[in-house]
């Protein structure tokens, strides 16, 4: 069905799970939109989280998506029950598919989970993992300190590596197997978790499986998109459009992008 | 819901799927049927293949499944669609879960697959791989002495080396990056297929990508199990109570099962 597929999120940090879904799926043509002007949800009370993503949804509705993807932990953890039950369209979240895929991965039942405060707090994952398999042991630790270090687009230098060393030491010595990024931002740190954790460590990246989830979903409801041409993709954002396109050309590895600035 | 989740498989091979089903999702039951009397599928004609699969299914269905994995290539190929328009309950097969792994993993976007006469001769996995991404490029292989050397449990020695050395000679300069075990019984000759090849290929187990997708889908239709009694499995055959045993122990590292023999 050549309908767009819709992806919402607090910022940029979701365009990690936009770029997989477009790799995995390249006949599929997303719309995105970023909640930038408003970012970050991670700090935010539930009821603003729940408030802000009803108006990203309602505004990717207009467009008759055929599937929705709410590409941010936070929002995720808060309200993603809620619009499943009341949209007729399938809704993704980023939870299940990396609780799912933990669970494949891990060896020894033992797993970390690396959020933000708002994600932690929720235990969304605690609960995802828990209601599958009732013998996993969970490691949680909130990272208040990776999104702005993300944002500002410094994650690949000295700082990031001390931010990310003083934040994990707590886990360093755990016996965890296998580690969640369960914030689509901190993929772009992962290098620097890996490295510090060590490679026995098999860091699962929540976009890369919710795109696998999306593909699983849209072929059980047969939604694929059948037709070749090459979608058109469309990105929204609530806040600087030129800021959000230099981050999008960059991560999206993209030579030219329209972003679209629109008021909620 | 606290139905079972049923199996059925050509013979033993699908016992890989149930081990990581159970596994992944321990609180799920499982009621396994395999056909042991008229395995291998890999070579019969799709008709023959058709009726057999029909049968059982309609057999499991008899104690209220609340979904059907069909864990054999072959049937999957031959039958997964006319099953899964015909029944109410979810019905998931082991080709497309593989499929949407090896898109995940590749990096180059050259897939290789190997599995049965009957499942290479379908160009199901083509047809799956290429319906979500068409620039994917696949090299396929038929290794119809793979099953035999599994089902006979030489699948260690230094035969199966050599069957799996001389079989894959075509694969070993091509340079996919990525290799779908199209065959339940393949997974046990995985260590001799990835030493083969080299650490550079990443192996896709259809069997451990099936699980997370039968829990992808339970998920979405609200049929996890959510009490947390120890589920009592059962396990169907065809044939010989005694060698299905003997296979499903060591397989499934169990020190008791009960096999209960049946007819068709």
């Amino acid at each position: 069905m050549n309908l767009p597929i819709g992806i919402i999120d607090s910022g940029v940090g979701g365009l990690t799970v936009a770029r997989e879904i477009m790799r995995q799926l390249p006949r599929e043509t997303i719309y995105y939109l970023g909640d930038t002007a408003r970012c970050p949800y991670g700090p935010r009370q539930a009821d603003e989280v729940k408030a802000f993503t009803w108006e990203l949804t309602r505004y990717l509705q207009q467009y008759n998506i055929k599937m929705l993807v709410i590409a941010c932990n936070t929002a995720t953890a808060v309200v993603l029950n809620e619009i499943q039950n009341e949209l007729d369209i399938p809704v993704i979240g980023v939870i299940d598919p990396g609780a799912r895929s933990a669970i494949k991965q891990t060896k020894n039942n033992k797993i970390g989970v690396l959020g933000t405060v708002g994600t932690i707090k929720s235990e969304a994952y605690d609960y995802a993992l828990r209601s599958i398999h009732q013998k996993v042991e969970v490691s949680s630790l909130a990272c208040p300190k990776f999104v702005p270090i993300v944002e500002s687009g410094e994650y690949e230098g000295q700082t990031a590596t001390k931010v990310v060393e003083e934040t994990l030491a707590g886990l360093k010595d755990s016996d965890i197997d296998t580690l969640i990024l369960g914030c689509t931002h901190y993929p772009l740190l992962q290098p620097k978790i890996q490295s510090y954790l060590g490679e026995h460590v098999e860091i699962i990246n929540s976009g890369d499986e919710t795109a696998r989830e999306v593909s699983t979903i849209l072929h059980f409801r047969n939604l694929y998109n059948k037709q070749t041409d090459i979608p058109e993709h469309r990105f929204f954002t609530t806040g600087s459009s030129t800021i959000f396109s230099r981050i999008a050309l960059k991560w999206l590895q993209l030579e030219k992008i329209d972003i679209e600035s629109i008021h909620l």
